[in-house]
Protein backbone atom coordinates (compact mmCIF):
# COMPACT_ATOMS: atom_id res chain seq x y z
CA UNK A 1 0.00 0.00 0.00
CA UNK A 2 1.74 3.60 -0.95
CA UNK A 3 1.33 6.71 1.09
CA UNK A 4 -1.33 8.45 -0.52
CA UNK A 5 -3.74 5.05 -0.38
CA UNK A 6 -2.41 5.20 3.43
CA UNK A 7 -3.27 8.84 4.48
CA UNK A 8 -6.29 8.79 2.03
CA UNK A 9 -8.75 7.05 3.93
CA UNK A 10 -9.58 7.24 8.05
CA UNK A 11 -8.22 4.18 9.67
CA UNK A 12 -8.52 3.28 13.48
CA UNK A 13 -5.21 3.20 15.30
CA UNK A 14 -5.18 -0.22 16.16
CA UNK A 15 -5.33 -0.93 12.69
CA UNK A 16 -2.38 1.22 11.98
CA UNK A 17 -0.61 0.02 14.83
CA UNK A 18 -1.15 -3.84 13.46
CA UNK A 19 -0.14 -2.51 10.20
CA UNK A 20 3.12 -1.70 11.49
CA UNK A 21 3.90 -4.60 13.67
CA UNK A 22 3.46 -6.37 10.29
CA UNK A 23 5.55 -4.23 8.52
CA UNK A 24 8.38 -4.49 11.32
CA UNK A 25 8.44 -8.34 10.92
CA UNK A 26 8.36 -8.45 7.35
CA UNK A 27 11.48 -6.45 7.43
CA UNK A 28 13.11 -8.38 10.27
CA UNK A 29 12.21 -11.78 8.63
CA UNK A 30 13.93 -10.97 5.26
CA UNK A 31 16.45 -8.77 6.39
CA UNK A 32 17.58 -9.14 10.61
CA UNK A 33 17.11 -7.19 12.79
CA UNK A 34 20.26 -4.48 11.70
CA UNK A 35 17.14 -3.51 9.19
CA UNK A 36 15.03 -2.75 11.70
CA UNK A 37 14.74 0.89 12.09
CA UNK A 38 11.83 3.48 12.41
CA UNK A 39 12.43 4.95 9.56
CA UNK A 40 12.49 2.09 7.65
CA UNK A 41 9.30 0.82 9.06
CA UNK A 42 7.42 4.18 8.21
CA UNK A 43 8.20 4.31 5.40
CA UNK A 44 7.53 1.14 4.31
CA UNK A 45 4.07 0.80 6.27
CA UNK A 46 3.40 4.11 4.44
CA UNK A 47 2.78 6.19 7.97
CA UNK A 48 4.46 9.34 9.01
CA UNK A 49 7.54 9.04 11.57
CA UNK A 50 5.10 10.98 13.67
CA UNK A 51 2.51 8.31 13.22
CA UNK A 52 4.86 5.82 14.12
CA UNK A 53 6.54 7.49 16.93
CA UNK A 54 2.72 7.78 18.51
CA UNK A 55 2.86 3.68 18.53
CA UNK A 56 6.03 3.62 19.23
CA UNK A 57 8.18 6.14 20.80
CA UNK A 58 11.51 4.01 20.40
CA UNK A 59 12.91 0.84 18.79
CA UNK A 60 12.91 -0.78 22.06
CA UNK A 61 8.92 -0.27 22.44
CA UNK A 62 8.81 -1.56 18.80
CA UNK A 63 11.05 -4.72 19.64
CA UNK A 64 8.86 -5.42 22.65
CA UNK A 65 5.39 -5.09 20.90
CA UNK A 66 6.87 -7.27 18.11
CA UNK A 67 8.46 -9.96 20.51
CA UNK A 68 4.97 -9.87 22.60
CA UNK A 69 2.62 -9.92 19.13
CA UNK A 70 4.83 -12.93 18.50
CA UNK A 71 4.62 -15.01 21.94
CA UNK A 72 0.75 -13.75 21.71
CA UNK A 73 0.17 -15.87 18.34
CA UNK A 74 2.56 -18.54 19.60
CA UNK A 75 0.19 -19.18 22.81
CA UNK A 76 -3.23 -18.23 20.64
CA UNK A 77 -2.85 -20.93 18.31
CA UNK A 78 -1.89 -23.20 20.92
CA UNK A 79 -5.00 -22.26 22.61
CA UNK A 80 -7.16 -23.10 19.79
CA UNK A 81 -5.30 -26.50 19.29
CA UNK A 82 -6.03 -27.53 22.47
CA UNK A 83 -9.59 -26.23 22.29
CA UNK A 84 -10.24 -28.96 19.70
CA UNK A 85 -8.56 -31.24 21.60
CA UNK A 86 -10.45 -33.88 23.07
CA UNK A 87 -8.16 -35.31 25.46
CA UNK A 88 -8.37 -33.10 28.57
CA UNK A 89 -5.64 -34.58 30.51
CA UNK A 90 -1.96 -32.92 29.56
CA UNK A 91 -4.22 -30.38 26.50
CA UNK A 92 -2.37 -27.34 26.88
CA UNK A 93 1.26 -29.11 26.93
CA UNK A 94 0.74 -31.37 24.16
CA UNK A 95 -0.89 -27.69 22.28
CA UNK A 96 2.20 -26.42 22.78
CA UNK A 97 3.98 -28.92 22.11
CA UNK A 98 2.21 -28.99 18.14
CA UNK A 99 2.56 -25.68 18.10
CA UNK A 100 6.35 -25.69 18.16
CA UNK A 101 6.19 -28.60 16.22
CA UNK A 102 4.21 -26.43 13.34
CA UNK A 103 6.15 -23.25 13.30
CA UNK A 104 6.17 -21.65 9.78
CA UNK A 105 9.39 -20.90 8.75
CA UNK A 106 8.57 -17.01 8.22
CA UNK A 107 8.05 -16.88 11.82
CA UNK A 108 11.25 -18.84 12.86
CA UNK A 109 13.12 -16.22 10.72
CA UNK A 110 11.38 -13.83 12.41
CA UNK A 111 12.21 -15.64 16.10
CA UNK A 112 15.43 -15.88 14.72
CA UNK A 113 15.93 -12.35 13.90
CA UNK A 114 14.49 -11.50 17.25
CA UNK A 115 16.42 -13.47 19.86
CA UNK A 116 19.23 -11.37 19.89
CA UNK A 117 17.43 -8.44 20.53
CA UNK A 118 15.40 -10.66 23.75
CA UNK A 119 18.58 -12.29 24.92
CA UNK A 120 20.33 -8.91 25.25
CA UNK A 121 17.79 -7.00 27.25
CA UNK A 122 15.69 -9.90 29.03
CA UNK A 123 12.41 -7.54 29.89
CA UNK A 124 11.38 -8.30 26.17
CA UNK A 125 10.34 -11.79 27.40
CA UNK A 126 8.67 -10.60 30.26
CA UNK A 127 4.96 -11.65 28.55
CA UNK A 128 6.26 -14.62 27.38
CA UNK A 129 7.52 -16.07 31.13
CA UNK A 130 3.79 -14.78 33.05
CA UNK A 131 2.52 -16.89 30.25
CA UNK A 132 4.54 -19.74 30.93
CA UNK A 133 3.47 -19.24 34.41
CA UNK A 134 -0.18 -19.89 33.59
CA UNK A 135 0.29 -22.66 31.51
CA UNK A 136 2.61 -24.41 33.70
CA UNK A 137 0.31 -23.79 36.62
CA UNK A 138 -2.49 -25.36 34.06
CA UNK A 139 -0.01 -28.46 33.39
CA UNK A 140 -0.38 -29.14 37.29
CA UNK A 141 -4.12 -29.21 37.36
CA UNK A 142 -4.70 -31.51 34.01
CA UNK A 143 -1.49 -33.53 33.44
CA UNK A 144 -1.71 -36.75 35.69
CA UNK A 145 2.42 -36.33 35.13
CA UNK A 146 3.17 -32.52 35.40
CA UNK A 147 7.01 -33.66 35.40
CA UNK A 148 6.50 -35.34 31.86
CA UNK A 149 4.57 -32.13 30.48
CA UNK A 150 7.29 -30.46 31.41
CA UNK A 151 9.86 -32.90 29.61
CA UNK A 152 7.88 -32.30 26.80
CA UNK A 153 7.37 -28.75 26.99
CA UNK A 154 11.22 -28.52 27.52
CA UNK A 155 12.00 -30.65 24.67
CA UNK A 156 9.76 -28.20 22.44
CA UNK A 157 11.78 -25.25 23.57
CA UNK A 158 14.72 -26.94 22.21
CA UNK A 159 13.37 -28.10 19.22
CA UNK A 160 12.77 -24.06 18.64
CA UNK A 161 16.32 -23.32 19.99
CA UNK A 162 17.66 -25.64 17.44
CA UNK A 163 15.59 -24.28 15.21
CA UNK A 164 16.44 -20.73 15.98
CA UNK A 165 20.35 -21.57 15.33
CA UNK A 166 19.97 -24.12 13.30
CA UNK A 167 21.65 -26.22 15.49
CA UNK A 168 20.84 -29.91 14.73
CA UNK A 169 19.66 -31.37 11.15
CA UNK A 170 16.59 -32.82 12.05
CA UNK A 171 15.06 -34.69 9.26
CA UNK A 172 11.17 -34.83 8.31
CA UNK A 173 11.24 -37.95 9.92
CA UNK A 174 12.89 -38.33 13.03
CA UNK A 175 10.70 -34.50 13.41
CA UNK A 176 7.51 -36.26 13.34
CA UNK A 177 8.73 -39.38 15.65
CA UNK A 178 10.06 -36.42 17.99
CA UNK A 179 6.54 -34.64 18.29
CA UNK A 180 4.76 -38.37 18.67
CA UNK A 181 6.88 -39.22 21.37
CA UNK A 182 6.64 -35.42 23.00
CA UNK A 183 2.94 -35.60 22.82
CA UNK A 184 2.94 -39.32 23.95
CA UNK A 185 4.50 -37.22 27.67
CA UNK A 186 2.02 -35.51 28.22
CA UNK A 187 -1.06 -37.93 28.00
CA UNK B 1 48.33 -9.31 37.62
CA UNK B 2 49.58 -6.10 36.89
CA UNK B 3 51.23 -4.89 33.58
CA UNK B 4 54.65 -4.87 34.85
CA UNK B 5 55.03 -8.47 36.36
CA UNK B 6 53.05 -9.57 32.83
CA UNK B 7 55.44 -8.02 30.82
CA UNK B 8 58.73 -9.34 33.45
CA UNK B 9 58.75 -12.81 31.77
CA UNK B 10 58.56 -14.66 29.11
CA UNK B 11 55.47 -16.39 28.39
CA UNK B 12 54.31 -18.80 26.07
CA UNK B 13 51.60 -17.69 23.33
CA UNK B 14 48.96 -19.88 24.41
CA UNK B 15 49.36 -18.82 27.85
CA UNK B 16 48.53 -15.21 27.48
CA UNK B 17 45.76 -16.43 24.56
CA UNK B 18 44.13 -18.17 27.44
CA UNK B 19 44.70 -15.45 30.16
CA UNK B 20 42.94 -13.39 27.24
CA UNK B 21 39.78 -15.43 27.04
CA UNK B 22 39.92 -16.14 30.85
CA UNK B 23 39.29 -12.15 31.22
CA UNK B 24 36.82 -11.24 28.19
CA UNK B 25 34.50 -14.43 30.21
CA UNK B 26 35.14 -12.08 33.44
CA UNK B 27 34.11 -8.85 31.80
CA UNK B 28 31.09 -10.41 29.65
CA UNK B 29 29.83 -12.58 33.01
CA UNK B 30 30.39 -9.56 35.36
CA UNK B 31 28.70 -6.69 33.02
CA UNK B 32 27.49 -8.07 29.94
CA UNK B 33 28.46 -8.15 26.55
CA UNK B 34 27.95 -4.67 25.77
CA UNK B 35 30.93 -3.93 28.07
CA UNK B 36 33.69 -6.55 25.95
CA UNK B 37 36.28 -3.94 23.98
CA UNK B 38 39.22 -5.44 23.10
CA UNK B 39 40.99 -2.31 25.22
CA UNK B 40 39.14 -3.43 28.05
CA UNK B 41 40.09 -7.19 27.70
CA UNK B 42 44.05 -5.71 27.18
CA UNK B 43 43.88 -3.67 30.27
CA UNK B 44 42.54 -5.83 32.31
CA UNK B 45 44.39 -9.02 31.15
CA UNK B 46 47.53 -6.33 31.47
CA UNK B 47 48.46 -6.80 27.70
CA UNK B 48 49.46 -4.35 25.04
CA UNK B 49 46.85 -3.95 22.23
CA UNK B 50 49.18 -4.97 20.14
CA UNK B 51 49.66 -8.24 21.53
CA UNK B 52 45.72 -8.60 22.00
CA UNK B 53 45.23 -7.89 18.51
CA UNK B 54 48.05 -10.70 17.54
CA UNK B 55 45.76 -13.10 19.04
CA UNK B 56 42.14 -11.36 17.93
CA UNK B 57 42.53 -8.89 15.40
CA UNK B 58 38.90 -7.82 15.96
CA UNK B 59 36.00 -8.09 18.89
CA UNK B 60 34.07 -10.76 16.35
CA UNK B 61 37.24 -13.18 16.25
CA UNK B 62 37.36 -12.65 20.52
CA UNK B 63 33.77 -13.52 20.75
CA UNK B 64 34.05 -16.48 18.12
CA UNK B 65 36.92 -18.31 20.50
CA UNK B 66 34.99 -17.61 23.26
CA UNK B 67 31.98 -18.89 22.43
CA UNK B 68 34.33 -22.15 21.23
CA UNK B 69 36.06 -21.88 24.43
CA UNK B 70 32.86 -22.43 26.45
CA UNK B 71 31.39 -25.06 24.23
CA UNK B 72 34.66 -26.99 24.38
CA UNK B 73 34.62 -26.84 28.34
CA UNK B 74 31.06 -28.21 28.21
CA UNK B 75 31.59 -31.37 25.75
CA UNK B 76 34.71 -32.36 27.73
CA UNK B 77 33.09 -32.23 31.16
CA UNK B 78 30.53 -34.35 28.96
CA UNK B 79 32.90 -36.35 27.96
CA UNK B 80 34.67 -36.37 31.62
CA UNK B 81 31.51 -37.56 32.84
CA UNK B 82 31.08 -40.18 30.37
CA UNK B 83 34.19 -42.03 30.78
CA UNK B 84 33.23 -42.69 34.57
CA UNK B 85 29.30 -43.96 33.83
CA UNK B 86 30.18 -47.89 34.01
CA UNK B 87 26.60 -48.26 31.44
CA UNK B 88 27.73 -47.96 28.30
CA UNK B 89 23.96 -47.53 26.29
CA UNK B 90 23.03 -43.91 25.90
CA UNK B 91 26.42 -42.90 27.66
CA UNK B 92 26.51 -39.54 25.50
CA UNK B 93 23.52 -38.28 26.24
CA UNK B 94 23.40 -39.18 29.78
CA UNK B 95 26.55 -37.19 30.35
CA UNK B 96 24.99 -34.35 28.05
CA UNK B 97 22.19 -34.01 30.16
CA UNK B 98 24.57 -34.18 33.43
CA UNK B 99 26.46 -31.63 32.25
CA UNK B 100 23.52 -29.41 31.37
CA UNK B 101 21.99 -29.82 34.62
CA UNK B 102 25.23 -28.90 36.34
CA UNK B 103 26.04 -25.86 34.03
CA UNK B 104 27.31 -23.30 37.18
CA UNK B 105 25.46 -19.74 37.33
CA UNK B 106 28.69 -18.06 36.29
CA UNK B 107 28.80 -20.09 33.24
CA UNK B 108 24.83 -19.54 32.61
CA UNK B 109 25.64 -15.59 33.04
CA UNK B 110 28.68 -16.33 30.37
CA UNK B 111 26.34 -18.06 27.93
CA UNK B 112 23.56 -15.29 28.66
CA UNK B 113 25.77 -12.37 27.60
CA UNK B 114 27.03 -14.14 24.66
CA UNK B 115 23.73 -15.85 23.41
CA UNK B 116 22.72 -12.48 21.73
CA UNK B 117 26.01 -12.26 19.55
CA UNK B 118 25.99 -16.02 18.62
CA UNK B 119 22.00 -15.41 18.00
CA UNK B 120 22.83 -12.66 15.34
CA UNK B 121 25.63 -14.32 13.71
CA UNK B 122 24.85 -17.99 13.27
CA UNK B 123 28.27 -18.41 12.39
CA UNK B 124 29.52 -18.21 15.84
CA UNK B 125 28.06 -21.55 16.37
CA UNK B 126 29.33 -23.77 13.60
CA UNK B 127 32.05 -25.51 16.14
CA UNK B 128 29.00 -26.61 18.40
CA UNK B 129 26.98 -27.93 15.92
CA UNK B 130 30.39 -29.57 14.51
CA UNK B 131 30.14 -31.36 17.87
CA UNK B 132 26.44 -32.21 17.83
CA UNK B 133 26.89 -33.86 14.71
CA UNK B 134 29.35 -35.79 16.34
CA UNK B 135 27.61 -36.68 19.58
CA UNK B 136 24.53 -37.49 17.64
CA UNK B 137 26.26 -40.40 15.55
CA UNK B 138 27.39 -41.51 19.02
CA UNK B 139 23.52 -41.51 19.94
CA UNK B 140 22.85 -43.84 16.51
CA UNK B 141 25.59 -46.17 17.90
CA UNK B 142 25.09 -46.31 21.64
CA UNK B 143 21.50 -45.80 22.08
CA UNK B 144 18.82 -48.35 22.48
CA UNK B 145 16.30 -45.78 21.40
CA UNK B 146 18.20 -42.56 20.02
CA UNK B 147 14.51 -40.77 19.42
CA UNK B 148 14.60 -40.72 23.39
CA UNK B 149 18.07 -39.95 23.47
CA UNK B 150 17.09 -36.63 21.03
CA UNK B 151 14.52 -36.04 23.69
CA UNK B 152 16.51 -35.63 26.62
CA UNK B 153 19.26 -33.89 24.63
CA UNK B 154 16.61 -31.21 23.17
CA UNK B 155 15.22 -31.32 26.89
CA UNK B 156 18.61 -30.50 28.15
CA UNK B 157 18.69 -27.63 25.73
CA UNK B 158 15.12 -26.18 26.42
CA UNK B 159 16.44 -25.90 30.04
CA UNK B 160 19.52 -24.26 29.25
CA UNK B 161 17.41 -21.73 26.86
CA UNK B 162 15.28 -21.09 30.43
CA UNK B 163 18.11 -20.69 32.70
CA UNK B 164 19.88 -18.58 30.22
CA UNK B 165 16.50 -16.59 29.09
CA UNK B 166 14.98 -16.78 33.02
CA UNK B 167 12.00 -18.10 31.50
CA UNK B 168 10.52 -20.58 34.09
CA UNK B 169 11.04 -20.80 37.81
CA UNK B 170 12.04 -24.29 38.10
CA UNK B 171 12.49 -24.68 41.75
CA UNK B 172 15.49 -27.57 42.75
CA UNK B 173 13.26 -30.17 43.56
CA UNK B 174 11.48 -29.91 40.04
CA UNK B 175 14.74 -29.46 38.41
CA UNK B 176 16.51 -32.90 40.23
CA UNK B 177 13.41 -34.48 38.96
CA UNK B 178 13.19 -33.35 35.57
CA UNK B 179 17.17 -34.82 35.77
CA UNK B 180 16.38 -37.98 36.96
CA UNK B 181 13.12 -38.00 34.02
CA UNK B 182 16.11 -37.08 31.32
CA UNK B 183 18.61 -39.73 32.60
CA UNK B 184 15.78 -42.21 32.03
CA UNK B 185 15.46 -41.78 28.77
CA UNK B 186 18.93 -41.99 27.66
CA UNK B 187 19.42 -45.81 29.25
Amino acid sequence: MNQSSASGRKRQPEVTQRRLLDVAGEIVGEDGVAALTLDAVAKRAGVSKGGLLHHFPSKQALLAAMVETMADRFMRTADELGEDDPDQRGRAARAYVRTAFSEPDTEIRRWAALSAAFMSDPNLLDGWRERLREVRARDREECADPIAALVARLAADGLWLADVGRLYDIDAETRSALAERLIALTR
